[in-house]
C-alpha cells in the first residue's frame, strides 16, 4: 500500500451555519425538538429565519468541521461536499481551503442555494439545529475523487449524508474505492434521530465497511435498541475495529474487539454552546490515529479539540489547536 | 413638535463583516495600515479573502452597530442603507428587522453585491479592516425616507457615509429633513482616516447641522489637526451643541459650550476585539439621551455597552445591553 499523501478525506453535507441566542420558550413556541437537528425545507427555513433573533454566520456541517480540525491540528486534509456558487458557497469554501484542505468538489451553478442550518443555543448551551440541505441534496457518486480517496489514510464520512438521497451512493462508493486502496473508513453516527431514520442501514454499512465509529451515547444506545450501554459496547465490538463512544462531561471509551479504554473529559472553563463537540473530537482522534498515537492518546486529543469547540460559538475552533495539543501529543511520542 | 415615535434613525454603509484572526506578521506582509478602515475595490478584496484565514461573518457597518445597539437597549429605531438582494444581503436586513428596527431601503437588483468588510484582529484586539463597498456606493439621496427621518428624535449619520459618491448628498438631505422636523442630528466621525479624507467637509457640516457629534481622541484631534486635547474640545464646543470624545480606557468626556463631563471607562475583563467600540459607545449615549438622561448617564451608558462588544468577536453584542444597563438606568431616572 502507497504512503498516504493526505491523513484524512471527510465527505459531508456542506452547510454554512447561522447561530443565534434563544431561550427555551422560543423552541417551544416554534414547536422544535431541543437539541436534534432537524430537516426543513426552504419554506420553513424563511420561517424560522425570520422568528429568530439575529444571527452569527460561520461555515459548518460535520465533517467540514472535522475536517477543518484536522487541518489546525497540523494535519493535511480534503474534502467533499456540494455548495452553490453563491455568497455562502464562497464563505465554505474559503474556510476550508484557506486552512490547506483539499475541496475541488464542483459547486452547483444553477438551482439549489448553498445550505444552511439555523443553530438556535439556548442559555444551557445546548443547541438545536434546522437545516435546509439546498445544494447538498445533489452530492453524488459522481462527486467522488477516487484519487482523492486514495490519497488519505483515512475517508471520514457523517451519518447525515444519508439524509440527501444520492449522497448514500457517493457514501458507498467512497467505502469501496478506499478499501480497494487499502485505507480506512471511518464513519460518525451524527444525531441519535438521523440514526433512527437508517438504523438498518447504518448497521449493514458499519459491519460491511466501517473500521473506525464515532457516536455518542444516546446515538449508539439507538443504533442497537437498547437502554444498556455496556450492550451497545458489545454489540458494536463485534461490528467493527474501533468504536470511540462520547459520552459528555464522562469523557469517552473506545472500544474494540480486544480491548477497553476509558479517558475522562478535558476540563471547560464555561461550557458556552456544545455545537461540534462530536465533529472536534473525531477531528482530535483522527489526527492521533493518523500519527499512529495509541488509542488512550486518540481519545485525549479528542477531548482536548472538542473542550475547545464547546468554549465559544461557533463548530469551527478559535483557538490554535496545536497549542492545545502540543504537551499532549510530545508525552505520547 | 411633534412627538417622535422613534428614537433614532441611522444612516450608513450597509456592510457584513468577515472577521478573522490575523498576527502582526501577516498585517506587515500585506502592507496594511493596521487599526485602520481601508477602502478597497473588488479585486483587493479577493486577494485579501484569498489570504486570509477562516472568518465568521456578522452583519457590521457602523451606523447598522449602534442601531442594533439602541434597538437591544430596548429604545425605537430605524435604518437606512443600501445592500443587494443577495444572501448577505438578506443577512444584513435580517440581523436588523429581527431586533424591531424599522428599514426598507430597496435593495439593488442588480450590479455590485452587497458590502463586505474583511476585519482582521490581532492578538492585542486591534482591528484592522478592509471593506469593499459593493451596494453601498448606490445609496442617494433618493433613499431618504422622508416619514422615517421627521420620526426619529435623533437622526444619526456615520462618516464613513462621505466616501461613497453620492452618500454625502443623502447626508445633506437627511440632516434638513431632520431639522425643519425640529429633531437632532447627530455625526459619528468613524476614523482617522476618514477624517483626513473630508476634513473640510465634515467641519462645515459640522458648523451647520450637527447637534451631537462622536469622536474618540485621534480623530478630534485630527478634525482639528491638533495634538492637544484641550485646543480639540475648545475648538469643538464651538461648532456644536454636545460632542462626546471616547478615550479608550480613559473614558469618554462629553463636551457642551456650558459644560465638562468626565466619565471613566467601564470594566471589562478582557479586551478581545476592539471592532466596534464607538458605535455601541454612541448606541449607549444615544438611549441615554432619546430617553432625557443627565449627559454623564449617557456617557456611562455609551461606556457599557462599548465595554460589553469589545470583550467578544463581532461589532453587535451578545449579550442583553438591557440587563447590563438596568442599574445605571434605575439609578439616574
Amino acid at each position: 500500500m502507497a504512503i498516504a499523501p493526505l491523513d484524512v478525506v471527510g465527505i459531508g453535507n456542506a452547510i454554512v451555519d447561522i447561530i443565534a441566542h434563544a431561550d427555551d420558550a422560543f423552541i417551544a413556541r416554534q414547536g422544535m425538538t431541543k437539541g436534534a437537528m432537524t430537516l426543513i425545507d426552504a419554506a420553513r427555513a424563511e420561517e424560522v429565519y425570520a422568528a429568530m433573533g439575529p444571527g452569527l454566520e460561520m461555515s459548518g456541517g460535520s465533517a467540514g468541521n472535522t475536517i477543518a480540525g484536522v487541518a489546525l491540528l497540523g494535519g493535511s486534509a480534503g474534502y467533499i461536499g456540494k455548495v452553490r456558487d453563491d455568497q455562502l458557497g464562497a464563505v465554505f469554501r474559503h474556510d476550508l481551503t484557506s486552512l490547506g484542505v483539499r475541496f475541488t468538489t464542483a459547486p452547483l451553478t444553477s438551482g439549489l442555494p448553498t445550505a444552511r442550518s439555523m443553530i438556535l443555543v439556548t442559555p444551557d448551551a445546548e443547541r438545536t439545529m434546522h437545516t435546509f440541505l439546498g445544494a447538498c441534496v445533489e452530492l453524488g457518486p459522481e462527486d467522488v475523487d477516487p484519487a482523492l480517496i486514495r490519497d488519505a489514510q483515512v475517508t471520514y464520512l457523517e451519518g447525515y449524508l444519508y439524509d440527501p438521497p444520492r449522497a448514500q451512493e457517493a457514501f458507498g462508493r467512497a467505502a469501496e474505492i478506499a478499501h480497494s486502496a487499502g485505507r480506512r473508513v471511518s464513519l460518525s453516527l451524527s444525531d441519535p434521530f438521523c440514526v433512527g431514520r437508517h438504523r438498518q442501514a447504518f448497521r449493514s454499512f458499519i459491519a460491511g465497511h466501517v473500521d473506525v465509529l464515532f457516536a455518542n451515547e444516546v446515538e449508539i444506545l439507538s443504533l442497537f435498541e437498547t437502554d444498556d450501554l455496556a450492550v451497545a459496547l458489545d454489540a458494536v465490538s463485534s461490528l467493527c475495529a474501533i468504536a470511540a463512544v462520547t459520552r459528555g462531561a464522562k469523557g469517552s471509551v473506545v472500544v474494540t474487539p480486544a480491548e477497553r479504554v476509558e479517558v475522562p473529559a478535558a476540563p471547560v472553563a464555561r461550557v458556552v454552546d456544545t455545537t461540534g463537540a462530536g465533529d472536534l473530537y473525531a477531528a482530535g482522534f483522527l489526527h492521533g490515529l493518523t500519527t499512529e498515537r495509541p488509542l488512550a492518546t486518540c481519545a485525549r486529543l479528542g477531548g482536548v479539540c472538542a473542550a475547545e469547540v464547546i468554549s465559544h460559538y461557533g463548530a469551527r475552533p478559535e483557538a490554535s489547536l496545536k497549542d492545545l495539543v502540543k504537551d499532549l501529543v510530545a508525552h505520547a511520542a
